[in-house]
């Protein structure tokens, strides 16, 4: 009755989010004509005759994800469905529908949740989906989010991370680093607040960041704009892991490399300011941070005008043949290869 | 910093699951042309202009779902997406792509993992259904793991909670109450190992209740069936929280009574047995345990020429108007008010 011994115990963390996903799911081929993307872009395609339908899900997990210490439940109710919307957005379609499943302990309350829904109504407001389904259940310890995004694309328009090509012009929303800075102060706060509980904490003059960090929003805005001006981004994916992390997806799918330049990065003025203040190199706080929902994606060079005079769109770079690598051309004039450093959640050592 | 003191404190307990769900989802009016059906069915409905898409989701907790000493994570992964596509089954629609979330401790080896997955994927095949996504996170404690199915259905086959009518007869296929004395087995038995490693567990004579617990069918061939048989049923649940349960759902949101007939009630010699060596009654383990994933429908009168003949669907009383009520007719022949009990996870005391 007790679990078998297995003969050979390979660790998590040994092969990392990403690496574990590959070996899990190598052998599952498709069976269904509808199914005409898989695991392994932002959200999954099917065609099931009208336009195409996306799906991608997100699971956040109390203590992994978010510490309810300095995480209002109203914002987090917001943020589990924008991390969602986000990655139907960087498929370049419209999130409709989500569905969305907590399992809880009873250390909430019912008007806890309430505030959790608020949070989770005031997104489906914002961004126009309903809410249609989940499910609800007793957890041993915390609480556990799992959200579930539907959405609707045109075949033709759909952007998944193939399709970039050497010489497409690298492109990011937005700044970055600035939610990872957010969490660093609230972090701080937290430690401050434990080891002297009559203390306030001092966030007045961080807003932009914290804010970054505890109600970031998804980039309905740019998939809007894309559609005005017709462009179609030969790749995309949202910036959730970190910049580098991203780039690293694209150009293994694609089968391409990059060079991305440091001074197109665009970091906040305040992220700037702040990574000094903590001993941090912003570069790479914008780099590896992750969080921010930007989306980073790739168009024709000949789709340049289109862009041009967009706000909030920047020029990082440029995809390379694959044999060139993916390199970081920084300020100083130096090149040397991106490190592509994601969250690594599975490092932690939670034995439970 | 720390979490605000709310002035009201209901517990989650004094509402029950679905009290809490629909006092969560009260306030989420639909925005989207394409959501045709939204929170109270066993899926969603939406219209993306080619056939219907049907979309369900499912979390299954460590410890609260699953007891990990006597449930083989293959065994579990199988479960994990029958009890989703059972919810699409139960809308008369078929079911095409899951995404399957799961957040994990360090507990668990990247080859536990992979006998979770193999059994994910014998059931993918089974059912004709692709993995297309999900999020692979970790836990604090223990394994959680959130299946969304989504499937095909036509308009005018979808079969919802809300379509049965006054005459209209309330069938059950298979047989009820053998997945709960399966589960009243496995806890014996673990209750004698734990009080003595030494002792061999005695499931030799029970794997039929034991298999129907820890390896459930969905009722593919019952819905392949109706289509051959051009059956359409007037409204349709999937039994995983009882049949009383169930059938006051379908009685709730098609505004009716129903008069069900104990003696219609199918019982498998086995379980009829187990229960009276349990010292429980047969009919509550058949009406009230639950997890059997059988699918209760009901159909027009005129159409039971299309049943009569079909092997393991059984008539099991009437629909009657609403002011008559809920009511068992008991073998003995009495009449008396059905009780609901579904699973009530959130009785429990875990205040984590």
């Amino acid at each position: 009755m007790p679990e078998q011994p297995n003969i050979k115990r390979t660790e998590i963390r040994d092969l990392g989010e990403f690496g574990l996903i590959d070996r899990l799911t190598a052998a599952f081929p498709l069976q269904n004509e509808s199914s005409v993307k898989g695991v392994g872009d932002d959200a999954a395609v099917i065609d099931n005759g009208g336009f195409m339908t996306v799906v991608s899900t997100d699971m956040l997990v109390e203590g992994i994800h978010f510490d309810l210490m300095y995480t209002p439940l109203k914002h987090l109710g917001y943020k589990s469905v924008v991390v969602n919307v986000s990655d139907i957005y960087a498929m370049n379609a419209t999130p409709r529908q989500v569905t969305v499943s907590i399992a809880i302990s009873n250390r909430f309350s019912v008007e806890a949740l309430e505030e959790l829904y608020d949070g989770i109504r005031a997104a489906c407001t914002h961004y126009g989906v309903d809410l249609v389904g989940g499910d609800t259940t007793s957890s041993l310890k915390g609480l556990i989010i799992s959200v579930t995004a539907v959405g609707q694309g045109e075949k033709e328009k759909l952007a998944y991370r193939s399709g970039a090509r050497p010489g497409d012009l690298i492109c990011l929303t937005g700044d970055v680093g600035a939610a990872y800075l957010g969490l660093q102060i609230l972090e701080r706060e937290k430690q401050l607040y434990l080891s002297n509980p009559g203390i306030q904490p001092d966030l007045e003059n961080q807003q932009y960041l914290v804010s970054r960090q505890l109600k970031p929003e998804a980039r309905k805005d740019v998939i809007e704009m894309f559609a005005q001006n017709k462009l179609v981004p030969t790749s995309m994916i949202d910036v959730s892991d970190g910049v580098s992390s991203e780039l690293f997806h694209i150009c293994k799918q694609s089968g391409v490399g990059a060079f991305l330049e440091e001074s197109g990065v665009p970091i906040h003025p305040e992220a700037q300011m702040m990574a000094l203040k903590f001993g941090l190199d912003p570069i790479t706080c914008a780099l590896s941070g992750g969080e921010d929902y930007e989306l980073l994606f790739t168009i024709d060079p000949s789709d340049v005008e289109k862009i041009k005079y967009l706000p909030d769109i920047y020029i990082a770079g440029e995809i390379t043949p694959a044999a060139d690598g993916i390199k970081l051309h920084t300020k100083g004039g130096n090149i040397h290869d991106l490190k592509a450093q994601g969250w690594q959640h599975f490092e932690e050592e939670n034995l439970n």
